[in-house]
C-alpha cells in the first residue's frame, strides 16, 4: 500500500476523526467462524464477579434493575449479595420497582452496601422496614414515565445496569421470550429494561438461556450490552407471571367495573378508533370484558391498547377488536405469548410509553385510562403508594403518567375496604394530582372533577349516579367513621416525585 | 394539596432532579381525544421551511440524509433547493450515500450552499464534477460501518437529519413500509436512517403518507423525531427499487458465480448454521442460487443472511433454508414485502450491521461474504470507488466492514472488463485493505491470500483452479496489456477513510 501524507489537504484539521493515517499493522482480520466465535469470542464472562470487575464498578455508583420478573425475581438479591461479598459500599439502587421478594436487601442497607434507593414502588418487609426508618437517605419514588425521563435527561445517571433476560445470544441480543420455541422462563415485554439498556454507562445481561446468534427480534440490541453472565436460575416462573389472569367474581368489583364501563360509554370517547389502557386488578380486568361486549354490539374497533398487557387485552386483539397493542410490561403468560406471536403486538420502552419529554409519548394518545387506587381525596388526588396506616405498600407505576396523558382518566376504587374509607378528605400521600384525575368510580356512585363540566353533564344525561366527591367522602365516613389519624415522626423516609422530577409529597416515618 | 418544604431532608442536595417542589399551576392535563390530537396537536408542521426554522438550522451545520430511495430519491434535492432559497451557506452534507440523481447539487456546491460532503459513494455527473475539482474541501468517504461508528462516537456529529419515510404517524413513528396495507412508496428497511435518527440533534421526517397512530412496528420511534413535513412525493418508485432482481444470464458472471460457490463449499464454512452475505450484482445473486441447490442437497440450513437483502435471499428464507434475515437495506420489492410480512426478517440499523466498536456487530458474525469489486491488486487490496480512469463512480458501502468481519471474504471480479484489466499491480484507490481479503474469484481462476494457508490448501484439495495473485495479474496483462497511467493534479478531491475513521487513501483530481 502507498504511503499517505495528510499535509496540504484543505480543511482536514476540522474533521473530527479524519486526521490519522490508516495503520495496516493494527488490523487483525476475523478468521473464526460464527460457531467458533459463539464459544470463544463473545461477551460471555465466567462469573458475575468477573463482569463486575470488568465494568469497573466503584463504591457510590448507581446500579439499575428492572422488575419484569415481579415477585419471582432472583436477580436483585443475587447481584447485591455478590456485591456485598465483594466489599462494595454506598451504592445507589435504582430499580424500576421492588417487591416483597426483595426483603433480603434489608441487611445490605443496614450494613451500608446500599446507601439509597430509587424505585417506583416498595412492598412487603422491605417496605415496612423503610417506613420504619431503616434508611438514612429517603427513598426516591418515581413514576415509570418519570424514571424514563430522568434517565433520558441525565437526572438519574446509571453507571451499571444488571438486566435479567430469559434469552440472550453470545453478543447480547436479549429478550423476554424465545420466539422460535417455548423453552425457558418468559416474562414477555422488557420495556423498563430497554430504557436502562439504552442509557446506562455499562450493561450486564444475566440470563439462564444462551441462544444462538442472532436472537432476533430482540428487546435489547447487542450494541447496548457489554457483558453477559450465564446463571442457572434468574427467577421463579410462578412469581414472574400467572398462567392466565382470571376474571373476577367479586360482586363489588363487578359492580364498579360495570359502572366504569358505563362511564366510558357515556364519555364521548367510545367511538371507532378509540384508544385505552385498563391494566390489572379485578375491576380493571372486568372493564375490559364489558368493553368487549359493547364493542361487538356497536361495531367499534380500538386503534390501540396500551400499558401493562393482560390476556384479556390479547383476546380482544385476536378477535379483531383492538388493532394494535403497545406493551411495556406483560402481566400474564397469554400476553407474553401474544407478544411473541402477534405482529401488531409491539414491545415498547418505558420512555416510549410515558416519558414526559415528548409530545408523541404513548400515554398522551390515550382516550381512556382505567386506574385503581388505595385512596382518593376530595381534591381528586390519588394515593397508590401508602396504606391507611401510613406504611408504604404500593407502587406509583404509570398512574400519574396515564392520568395526565389520557383524555379521560377514570379511577376505580371501592368506597371502603373493610373498616377503612377509601374516599377521604386528604390522602396520606399524593401521587397523582387531582387536577389530572377526571372521574372517580366507586360502588356507591361516581364523582366527576368539577374542572370537567362537559364530562359531568354527559354522565348525568346518561343517567349515571353522579355525586360530588364531598358527598362520596361523607358517605364513606357515615359507613365506617373517621379513622384515628396516623402519627408520624419528623423523619422523611420517602420522597415522592411527579413526572418531571419535582417533589409532590413526602412520606414520614410512622410513630410506633 | 399540602405545602411541602424540602428543608432538612438528608442528602436531598445530591439528587439531580429532586430539588424542586411540584407546581400544580404548571399542569395542564390533556383532554383531547386521539382523533383530535392527530389533527390539532402533533408534530406535523406546515412546510419544510417551517420545520427548518423550528430546528434552528444555522450556516455551517451538518445535515444528514439516507439513501434508501437510491436513484429515485427526491428528498436531498428538495431539501437543499429549499435551504438555498432560504439563504443558507457552508452546510456539511452528510449522506449515507449519493447517486446519479443528485447532480442538481453541483449548483449548490458552486454557490456555496454546500461546503463539504461526507458519503459512502458518489456516481454520475456529481461524481465527475467532484473528480474534476468542483469542491474546495475534499469529499470524505466512509463505509457504512465507519459512518455509523463515527456518528456513535461523536466524530460525525449531525445537527439536523432530514429523513424521507414512506409512512409516518402524526407523532413521528416512521417506517419504510405500511404493514397493514400495500399503499404508498415502499423502500423496506430504513437501516441507515435509524442510526441518524438515534444520534442527530434534531430530526425532521419528510413523508408522503401520514398514517394513524401508532405506526407500529416502526423503523424510527417517535421519540427520535422532532418535526414531520408532509409532501406530495418523496421519490420515484421506479428508482427506489426494482420489482424483483432478476437472475443473470451473462455467461461470464455465471462462471464466476459457480466458481465462487465452489469456493464456499470447499472453505470449511459451508456447514449447518453457517451465516452469509451476498448482496447485489449479477455474480453475487447467482451465488445465492448455487448455494440454494447445495443447501437442499446437503440438508444445510443457514443461521442468518445479512446485509442488503434481495428477493433471492427471501426465497431461501421462505423455503426454510435461512432461519433469520438481518436487513439494513432492502434492494427489491420482494425484500421489502418480506420485511413487512416475515417475522424473522429483522430491520437493523447501520450501527447494528457494521459499527467497528462492538464485538457483537453483525458483520463480525459472518462466516462468508461475497463482494464485488472494480479492481483488486497483487496486495489483495480492493477498489470499489474509482474507475480505471481515476474518476469516482462507486461506493464503499459495507465492503471493508464485511471483509474484516467475515471468516472468509470472497471477491468476485472478472479478470478484465472490455480492454480494462481488473486484477492489477496497484489499485487506483485502496478501499478495503488486502490483509482483510481472503479469496479473489475471477473467470480465469482464483487466488488465495498467502496469509490464509489452510484455506489455500483446501481450495487445492478440492481441485479448484488456484493461482497466485501475481499469476492472475499477469494473465490480465497478457490479455489486455497495461493501460496508460492516469495523470493527476496535486489537488485532493476525496479522502477515503477506513472503518475507524483513519485515512486509507486519497483521491486526486484527474488531469484533463
Amino acid at each position: 500500500m502507498r504511503k499517505i501524507s495528510l499535509k496540504n489537504i484543505p480543511y482536514l484539521e476540522e474533521l473530527h476523526e479524519v486526521n490519522k493515517v490508516f495503520n495496516l499493522k493494527k488490523i487483525t482480520k476475523n478468521t473464526r467462524t460464527l460457531a467458533e466465535r459463539e464459544v470463544h469470542h463473545n461477551k460471555i464472562v465466567g462469573s458475575l464477579e468477573e463482569a463486575v470487575h470488568r465494568v469497573g464498578l466503584q463504591n457510590g455508583m448507581t446500579i439499575s434493575f428492572h422488575h419484569h420478573f415481579r415477585s419471582g425475581d432472583f436477580i436483585i438479591n443475587m447481584v447485591i449479595d455478590k456485591l456485598a461479598e465483594m466489599g462494595f459500599r454506598d451504592l445507589v439502587l435504582a430499580a424500576s420497582s421492588l417487591t416483597d421478594c426483595h426483603a433480603p436487601l434489608i441487611k445490605h442497607i443496614e450494613s451500608g452496601v446500599i446507601r439509597r434507593i430509587e424505585t417506583s414502588g416498595l412492598r412487603g418487609r422491605l417496605a415496612e422496614a423503610v417506613s420504619d426508618g431503616l434508611m438514612d437517605v429517603p427513598v426516591v419514588f418515581r413514576s415509570h414515565g418519570g424514571r424514563a425521563g430522568a434517565i433520558e435527561q441525565g437526572d438519574l445517571p446509571i453507571d451499571v445496569a444488571f438486566l435479567g433476560a430469559p434469552s440472550c445470544d453470545p453478543y447480547g441480543n436479549a429478550n423476554g421470550y424465545i420466539r422460535d420455541r417455548d423453552e425457558g422462563i418468559m416474562c414477555g415485554s422488557m420495556g423498563y429494561a430497554k430504557s436502562d439498556a439504552t442509557h446506562a454507562d455499562k450493561v450486564i445481561v444475566i440470563t439462564n438461556h444462551i441462544v444462538h446468534y442472532p436472537n432476533t427480534p430482540f428487546a435489547i440490541p447487542e450494541s447496548d450490552v457489554d457483558y453477559i453472565v450465564k446463571v442457572d436460575e434468574i427467577g421463579d416462573p410462578a412469581g414472574i407471571m400467572t398462567g392466565a389472569t382470571r376474571f373476577t367474581t367479586n360482586p363489588k368489583e363487578l359492580l364498579i367495573a360495570e359502572l366504569a364501563s358505563k362511564v366510558i360509554f357515556a364519555s364521548g370517547r367510545f367511538q371507532d378508533g378509540f384508544s385505552f389502557q385498563t391494566g390489572t386488578g379485578g375491576a380493571s380486568l372486568a372493564v375490559t370484558r364489558f368493553l368487549r361486549d359493547k364493542m361487538i354490539e356497536k361495531s367499534i374497533r380500538a386503534s390501540f391498547a396500551l400499558g401493562g398487557i393482560t390476556g384479556s387485552i390479547v383476546e380482544l386483539h385476536e378477535q379483531g377488536l383492538i388493532k394494535k397493542i403497545l406493551d411495556v410490561q406483560s402481566f400474564d403468560l397469554r400476553a407474553a405469548q401474544s407478544l411473541r406471536d402477534n405482529r401488531f403486538h409491539q414491545q415498547i420502552s418505558a420512555g416510549y410509553y410515558a416519558s414526559p419529554y415528548s409530545e408523541g409519548t404513548a400515554v398522551n394518545q390515550l382516550d381512556v385510562v382505567v386506574l385503581s387506587a388505595l385512596e382518593v381525596d376530595t381534591g381528586f388526588n390519588v394515593n397508590v403508594l401508602t396504606g391507611s396506616d401510613g406504611i408504604i405498600r404500593g407502587a406509583i407505576g404509570g398512574h400519574p403518567d396515564t392520568s395526565f396523558g389520557s383524555s379521560v382518566s377514570i379511577i376505580v376504587v371501592p368506597l371502603t375496604r373493610g373498616r377503612i374509607p377509601c374516599v377521604v378528605k386528604n390522602v396520606n400521600t399524593v401521587v397523582t394530582p387531582g387536577k389530572t384525575v377526571d372521574i372517580i368510580v366507586t360502588d356507591h356512585g361516581i364523582a366527576v372533577n368539577p374542572l370537567r363540566k362537559v364530562l359531568r353533564q354527559r354522565m348525568i344525561d346518561n343517567g349515571l349516579p353522579v355525586f360530588t366527591i364531598e358527598e362520596l367522602q361523607k358517605k364513606a365516613e357515615q359507613l365506617v367513621g373517621i379513622p384515628k389519624p396516623i402519627e408520624y415522626t419528623d423523619k422523611v423516609v420517602g420522597v415522592v416525585t411527579y413526572r418531571d422530577g419535582s417533589v409532590i409529597d413526602l412520606i414520614y416515618q410512622v410513630k410506633q
